[in-house]
C-alpha cells in the first residue's frame, strides 16, 4: 500500500488546484451535475416507461435526494448552493460575495448541461426507441425530460407568480436551515433538510410547470436539448417560457429573504447580539479557567 | 462585503422586535403558513391534476414534511407548535403559560388563512380550468383542498371520536420526543420525528375525514375559502361539520396528556426526581472536580 | 404557572409508580398500541377506501414508522421491544432476565388488543358501510385488517418458513443496530433504523402472508377481533394459520441470533475483549490524567 | 442471569475468528445477502403479486435501506462494501489493499447467492403459482427477480454505457460520503447516506436494465437462478448479458474516482496537507496543554 500511497499523493500535488473561487465553481458544477443527472433522469424513467418504472412521486424523491447528494458532494467547498437563487440571495444577506455569484451561476449552469447529456446519453436508445424523433411539444414530447414547460393551464403571469413563490418557499426554508442563531440541525444533516425541502415543494407546487425553482437547472438542459437535436423550439415554445424560470427565482430569492429576515431572523440575530453583549459585560467580571473551557467545547 | 454588513445590521436593528411573545406570535403563524402552504398545495395537486401528480400518499408525505419545515422555521423562537392543540396540551402541563394559548391560536390561524391564500394564488388558472367555478360538495368539489369535510360514511359522533383519537395520538408520541426524561432524540431531529408522527396519522386515520387533527390548520383555510368565493357553505356544510375539528382536537389534547403522563411520563420524572435527590446526597461527600466538569459536559 | 406546576408534582407523585417490571410493561403495553394502532389503521385505511386512500406501500411506511414512534414512546422505560420475539432474543443472548419474557409478552398482546380496539372504534361507520356485517375471509373480509391470513398459493409449510425467515432478518438487523460494539448509530437513532428494518421487511417479504414477524402484533388483534363480532372463526381459518404467526417467529429468533453472533458478533466482542485486556496493560504503565480523562468521556 | 453470561462468554470465545481478513470476509458476506434479501425480495414481491404488492419505487426503496442494514450489519468489521466495484475503488485510491479485493469479490458473490436462495424459499409457493415453472424470458419470466435483463429498447453498447455510468455515479456519491476531508456525515449516518445513492440510483437510472451496478449483487443471483432450474440460459439470454454487469461496474468505478478526485478530493486534501502543515509550524511556538487538549477532543 506503500508506493500505490505515494503515488496518489504526488497525483494529488499534481492537479491540486489553489485557487479558492475556482475550485469552489468546479465543486458546484459537479454537485449541480448530479442534482440534474438524477433529478433528469427520474423524469426520464418515468416518461420513457410510459409510467411503469416511475411516477410523479418517484420525480419528487429523485429531485429531492439528488439535492441532498449535490450538496454533500460540494457542499464542503463551495457551499453547495446548486442554484444561482441560493447564491444570490446568500449575497444579498452578505454572506457571500458578489463577485462569487456571476462564477457559479455559469458553473451551476454547465453543470446542468452536462448532467443533462450524461442522461441523454444513458436513455439514447429509450429516447429513439419513444418517439422515433426528438420532440419538443406535444403527447410525444421528450423535452420536457429536461428543461420545464407549463402545463396547458397556466398562464404566463401565473406561471411567473408559481415560479417565485416557489423559490421563496426554498429560500426561506433554507434560511432557516443554515441560520446558525435558529433551530439547530445536526451538523452534516443540512444536505438531507435541504433535499426535503425540495422534495416538498415537488408534492405540493409541482402541477403547474414542473417546480425548476432554479435558473441554472432550467437553462443547462435547454441549452443542451436545443443542441442535441430537439432545435431552437424549445427555448420559442408556450411564449418563450424560458425566460421564466430564469427571472422569476431572482424576485422569490428577494421575497423569501425579506420574508424570513422581517418574520424570524433580525430578531432572532438581535437576540443573539443582545445576549452576547450582557455575556461579556458578566464574563469581565467571573472568569475562571474550567468555566472558559466548559464554553468554548459546548 | 464590509458595508453590504454594516447596511444588513442597521436594518436588523431598525426591525428588531423586543416583545418576546409578538416575536413568538409571527414566528408561529410563518411556520402554520409553510405547513398548510406545503400541506394544502399537494392535495391542490392531487386534486387538480385527476391524479396524475398525486395521490394520497404525496399528500401524507406533504404534510408530515411540512410540519417538520414549519418547526424548522420557527422552532427556536415559538417553539414550533403550528397547533393550538400542541400549545393546549403544553400549557396543560405547565410548561407553557395559558397567556400564550390565545395569542398562538389566533396567530396560527392567521398563518393557515395566509398559506392558504398562497396556494389559491399558486393554482389560481389550474382552479378556473378544474370546473369552472369554485364548489364546496359533490364531485367538482375544491373547497376540500383547503379545509376539511368527512367521508360519506362518516356520522357526526364517528368524526368527533376520529378527530379526538387522532390528536391524542399526536400529542402522545410529540409528549414522547419532546421528554427530556424520555428517549433523547439528537437535538435538531425533533422536528423530524414530529415530521414522522403527522406522516403516520395520514398514513393509518386520513380516510375518515382527512386528519385535521389541528383547529388553526382546519378553521384558517376554511376562513379563506369563505371569503375567496366558496361562500358560507364551507361553515354550514355536512351539519355544521366544521365544528368537529375545531373542538375534538381540545379533548384529545386532555386524553393524549393524561394516557402518556399515566403511562410512561410521571414514572420517569419520578424516576429522575429520585434519583437526583440521591445523586446530590452522593456528591456532598464526593467532590473532584474531574468528576464535576464530566458531569457538567454530558 | 407557578401553582399549575405544583399541583402536576403532586399528581406525579401520587400517580408514580416505582416498581420497574410494571413500569416497564406498561410502556411495552402503550409502545405496542401505537405500533399496532398505526400500522393496522394502515391496513384499514387501505382495504376500507378500496385503494382510494392507500396501497401496499403506505401499510408498509405505516408499520414501519409506528414501530420508530413505539419505541420512542417507550424505549427509555422497557427498552421498546414492542415484540415477544425481540424480547426472546434479547432473553437468550443474556441482555435481558428470563422472567421479563412472559410479562413482555402478555401486556405486548394487551398493547396490540387494545390498539386494534381503537381503530376499530375509528373505523366503525366505514366498516359497516363496506361489507354490512364483519367477514373472516373472502372478497369483502375485513378480518385481515387487523391479523394476518395467508395468501391462496400459500401452503402451511412455507408459511412456517416465511415467519421464520421474516423474524430472523429483524432480529439480525435489530442485533447489529443494538450491539455496542458494532456500527455505532447516533444515541436516539436507533428507533427510527428499526423502523427502516421493519419498513424493507414489509417491502420484501410481506405477499405472503403479510410479515406479522410478531406474535403479539397478530394474537391481540385476532382475540379482539374474535370478541368484537368475527367469531371463532379468525381461529379456525386457514388450518388454525393463527399458531404459526405465534411460534414461528421464536424459531426466527433463535435462528437470527445464531447467524448474527456466529458471522459477526462474537468476534466483534472478543476483538473488544482483546483489545481491552491489552489496554489495561497498556495503562498500568503509562498513566496521566489527560489520558484518563479523555478515555472515560469518549 | 450470571450462568447465561457466563455460557455465552464462553461460546463467544469458543467460535471467535482471530483471523481479521475471514472475518471480514465473513461480514462482507451477510452484508451482501442482506442486500440481496431484502432488494431480490421486493422484485419478488412485486412481479409474483402482480403489482398488487409493491410497484417499481419500492424495489428502490428495498434496494436503497437494504444497502443501508447492509452496511449497517457488516460496516464495523469489514467497510460494508457489499459491492466489489466499491471494494476495487477504494483499492485503487490505496485505503484498501489488493489482496482485499478478490475475497471480498468472492464473498459477497457467495452472499448475494446465498440471499437469493433464501428468497427462493421464501417465494417457492409463489414462484411455482405464478407460471407453473421457472422461465427466463418472456412475459412469465422469474429469472428478473434474481439478476438483471436488459429491456428491449437497450443494445450492448448503451447497456454498457449505463452500468458504466451507473456505478461512477455510485462511486462520486460514496466517496464524497466517505471522504473525511469533506461534509462530515454525523458518525453512524453514512450507512443511510449511501442507502439513500442506491435509492436515487433506482430513481433514475433503473429503466434501461434494473441498475445492478454491482458485479457481485447480479453474478451471485444468477448462479443461484442457473443452479435452481432456470437452467444456463441465464447466462446466453440477450448476447450473454451477464458479462456487462461484471465487467462495466469496474470501469465505472475507475471513472467515479478519476471524477471525484480530479474535481473535489484532490484538492481538499491538498487544502488539509498545506493546513496541516502550517498548523505545525504555528503549534511549535505556540503549546498549552487547554489547546492540545481541546484539539485532541474535537
Amino acid at each position: 500500500m506503500g508506493k500505490q500511497k505515494i503515488f496518489m499523493d504526488k497525483l494529488a500535488q499534481t492537479f491540486q488546484i489553489r485557487n479558492l473561487l475556482l475550485r469552489q465553481a468546479m465543486a458546484e458544477c459537479l454537485g449541480t451535475l448530479i442534482l440534474v443527472m438524477f433529478g433528469c433522469g427520474a423524469v426520464a424513467q418515468l416518461v420513457l416507461s410510459g409510467g411503469s418504472h416511475g411516477m410523479f412521486l418517484t420525480v419528487n424523491f429523485a429531485f429531492g435526494f439528488a439535492a441532498t447528494l449535490g450538496i454533500l458532494v460540494c457542499g464542503q467547498v463551495s457551499g453547495g448552493h446548486l442554484n444561482p437563487a441560493v447564491t444570490f440571495a446568500l449575497c444579498l444577506l452578505g454572506r457571500d460575495r458578489w463577485r462569487k455569484f456571476p462564477v457559479y451561476f455559469v458553473f451551476q449552469t454547465l453543470g446542468a448541461f452536462l448532467g443533462s447529456g450524461i442522461i441523454f446519453g444513458l436513455y439514447y436508445d429509450a429516447l429513439l426507441n419513444y418517439a422515433g424523433e426528438l420532440i419538443v411539444t406535444g403527447p410525444n414530447a421528450t423535452a420536457g425530460i429536461f428543461a420545464t414547460y407549463p402545463g396547458k393551464h397556466l398562464t404566463l403571469v401565473n406561471g411567473f407568480f408559481d415560479q417565485t413563490i416557489g423559490t421563496a418557499a426554498l429560500i426561506v426554508c433554507i434560511l432557516a436551515i443554515v441560520d446558525p442563531h435558529n433551530n439547530p440541525i445536526p451538523q452534516g444533516l443540512e444536505a438531507f433538510t435541504v433535499g426535503f425541502v425540495v422534495l416538498v415543494i415537488g408534492l405540493s407546487m409541482g402541477f403547474n410547470s414542473g417546480y425548476a425553482v432554479n435558473p441554472a437547472r432550467d437553462l443547462g438542459p435547454r441549452l443542451f436539448t436545443a443542441l442535441a437535436g430537439w432545435g431552437t423550439e424549445v427555448f420559442t415554445a408556450n411564449k418563450c417560457w424560458f425566460l421564466v424560470p430564469i427571472f422569476a427565482p431572482f424576485l422569490g430569492a428577494i421575497i423569501g429573504v425579506v420574508v424570513y429576515q422581517l418574520m424570524v431572523g433580525f430578531h432572532q440575530e438581535g437576540e443573539v447580539r443582545d445576549r452576547k453583549s450582557q455575556d461579556e459585560r458578566v464574563k469581565l467580571t467571573n472568569i475562571n479557567s474550567k468555566d472558559a473551557l466548559k464554553e468554548e467545547m459546548l
